[in-house]
């Protein structure tokens, strides 16, 4: 099949790159002799996971259960759910380790690691639990100095949890743009980490992996010593916000949009195409950024970037393409009604979750359609 | 079924509110004169679709051909497909004619009425085409009082198509939140789209179909003289844009997303929940208007509004909920782990999008769910 047999929008995967990124991404986690554990939320598909764990990842990172289930189901067995446990989900998690999956689950509160350990779970030996360090104050996680983290690890190891170590999520990396201050926040990331470890051991509690993470950081971190694993998703795909960033480069984004112009106003110098938020989503991520891309950049059909021209705005299932600057008195006859471009997303994560498949394209061929887990 | 027995993030339909909005609004276009087309994209479920039939609408809009299969397939024959008609998607709008479908298509340029009337379409009298009307600059359509709206309507008419109508949406409306300036848009979307009607018939050309709408200005036309029929989508749940706007209030939202606590950052007085963008959309339509609701209004699991609590920010799966002002030192014994909460969306349309399913609900008793249609 080929590109102009596609019905559109149609969410692209230029698949020379996408193995790029997860090649390069390996290769300097091996280089910094950590173990690697991507993160499946961003893709949710099976073929990119097969394909993260064949350059060498240990096992996968997920958002949420179903994630874990429907891999598990295909034979990824060494899965870390990454969002706070909540205890009415105990009997989901349960049922994926009476299956054989070697499942490990977070906690960053006494109340949450109380649940963990009073959920009764006959036949088993209980969870591992990683405990969420807090360390940019980002969002979840206990501050690896406190108290909290010692009554945690505590109550866990006391109850028969199986405390498997301490992980973090330097998320804030995500609002800079200097490779400096993206170096020390991946530098914090990694101490903060290897502290709460460190406690941990010092108090006769076992805490055998220290896992950081996120594409920012992992890319720009200088050394990881103390780290066991570094867990990254995005860079999968990159995306605008990950080059405003500054951690990838246009030319490295895989994921994009494809769309047809269905109309014009030529006096506006607008290009109507049929791929609206609904295709894009509403992440508007680089609006607070240096480089405000809109809902998007457009590229040909081939994928080459075509400067200044932005998918200024969306409604549901349409989007306006115009250029920057004066209006485009060229418009019509640049992208006649029929012509396919390339849209460029925000944040590959959200764009990727508007379609229920992808189609990988080497040039202008496309391959069969891989389709991506939706819902919860 | 109860809503404790949910599993979270799940999209909640408060059927008794839903069925007050359908039943108004059917009751002010009959008041008004004119039949009423729901546009279905906002909820793109069957159950729906069907209790707005049953309350007297005349037909459905679709912003996609897959709608317009989906709904076909399920027994609805009258449908406008209200996106610009891209060429290569005249085969499968074609194939539907072929089936006994009374679609409608819509046009907005020369280039797109030529390429339609050149379709060749075996055993069929032509595809019955709308012209779309530009009546606020929102978007795509042409001017009223342009040589291009009687070069279309003339193509269209010689080339054997049914020329059908003319129909416009007056999507600025969105913007406006003053009862004045709604009703001035309103009989400005109605008398350009008369205007370009009159003109039409000025010329000898057929015109039965009159077709205006959005939700404000439905709401807030003072007449409709020279309408056929009114369309509108986002009205059968409202969310916190339409509040905004000023044509509804809080307790006429009938969507909401259902999450659990799953924990704290006590000193920030945050409450961390396991509904992120994924569950809410990156919608943040509130973020421009009077009031920003951050990523939505908190409601206590039974719907009712605790005010001064939002989602101010999210993750993908993680969403940090907290009061106005001063840090609420009491956060964790407000909401402990485990406590469900409602949360009011900004744009019902990309929210209901995120989930494969609704639930619809009356007090604490859930109903089986209601699927949702996904993808193009």
């Amino acid at each position: 099949m080929k590109l102009c047999d596609l019905s559109t929008p149609a969410a692209l995967i230029d698949s020379l790159r996408m193995q790029r990124n997860i090649g390069r991404m390996q290769q300097r986690m091996d280089a910094l002799g950590v173990a690697f554990r991507p993160h499946v939320k961003t893709a949710k598909c099976l073929p990119i996971a097969r394909a993260q764990v064949a350059a060498g990842a240990c096992g996968i990172t997920v958002s949420t259960l179903k994630e874990a289930e429907q891999f598990f189901a295909a034979g990824f067995t060494d899965i870390l759910y990454a969002v706070g446990m909540a205890p009415h989900r105990l009997p989901q998690a349960g049922a994926l380790l009476d299956r054989g999956c070697n499942l490990k689950i977070i906690a960053d509160s006494a109340e949450a690691a109380a649940a963990i350990v009073d959920f009764a779970h006959p036949g088993n030996a209980g969870f591992e639990v990683w405990i969420e360090i807090d360390s940019d104050g980002h969002r979840s996680g206990v501050r690896p100095e406190g108290d909290e983290l010692m009554a945690i690890g505590k109550l866990l190891h006391a109850g028969g949890a199986t405390l498997g170590g301490v992980m973090t999520h330097a998320g804030s990396s995500y609002g800079l743009n200097q490779p400096a201050a993206l170096e020390a926040l991946a530098e914090q990331e990694r101490s903060l980490c290897v502290l709460a470890a460190q406690r941990l051991r010092a108090a006769g509690l076992p805490c055998p992996n220290v896992s950081v993470g996120s594409t920012p950081t992992a890319l720009m971190a200088s050394h990881l010593e103390g780290v066991t694993e570094v867990r990254a998703g995005v860079y999968v795909f990159f995306d605008l916000v990950m080059a405003n960033v500054g951690v990838c480069h246009l030319d490295d984004l895989a994921l994009s949009v494809l769309t047809t112009v269905i109309g014009h106003q030529s006096d506006k110098g607008w290009a109507i195409v049929d791929a609206g938020w609904m295709a894009m989503s509403r992440d508007r991520g680089t609006q607070s950024q240096a480089h405000d891309y809109g809902y998007g950049q457009v590229c040909d059909a081939g994928g080459q970037v075509l400067e200044g021209y932005l998918m200024r705005e969306a409604n549901q299932e349409h989007g306006i393409v115009s250029a920057a600057g004066a209006p485009d008195a060229d418009i019509v006859r640049r992208f006649p009604v029929g012509t396919q471009l390339r849209v460029l997303p925000n944040h590959a994560c959200a764009t990727g979750a508007q379609f229920p498949q992808y189609h990988a394209v080497k040039g202008d061929e496309v391959g069969p359609p891989w389709s991506r887990f939706y819902g919860w």
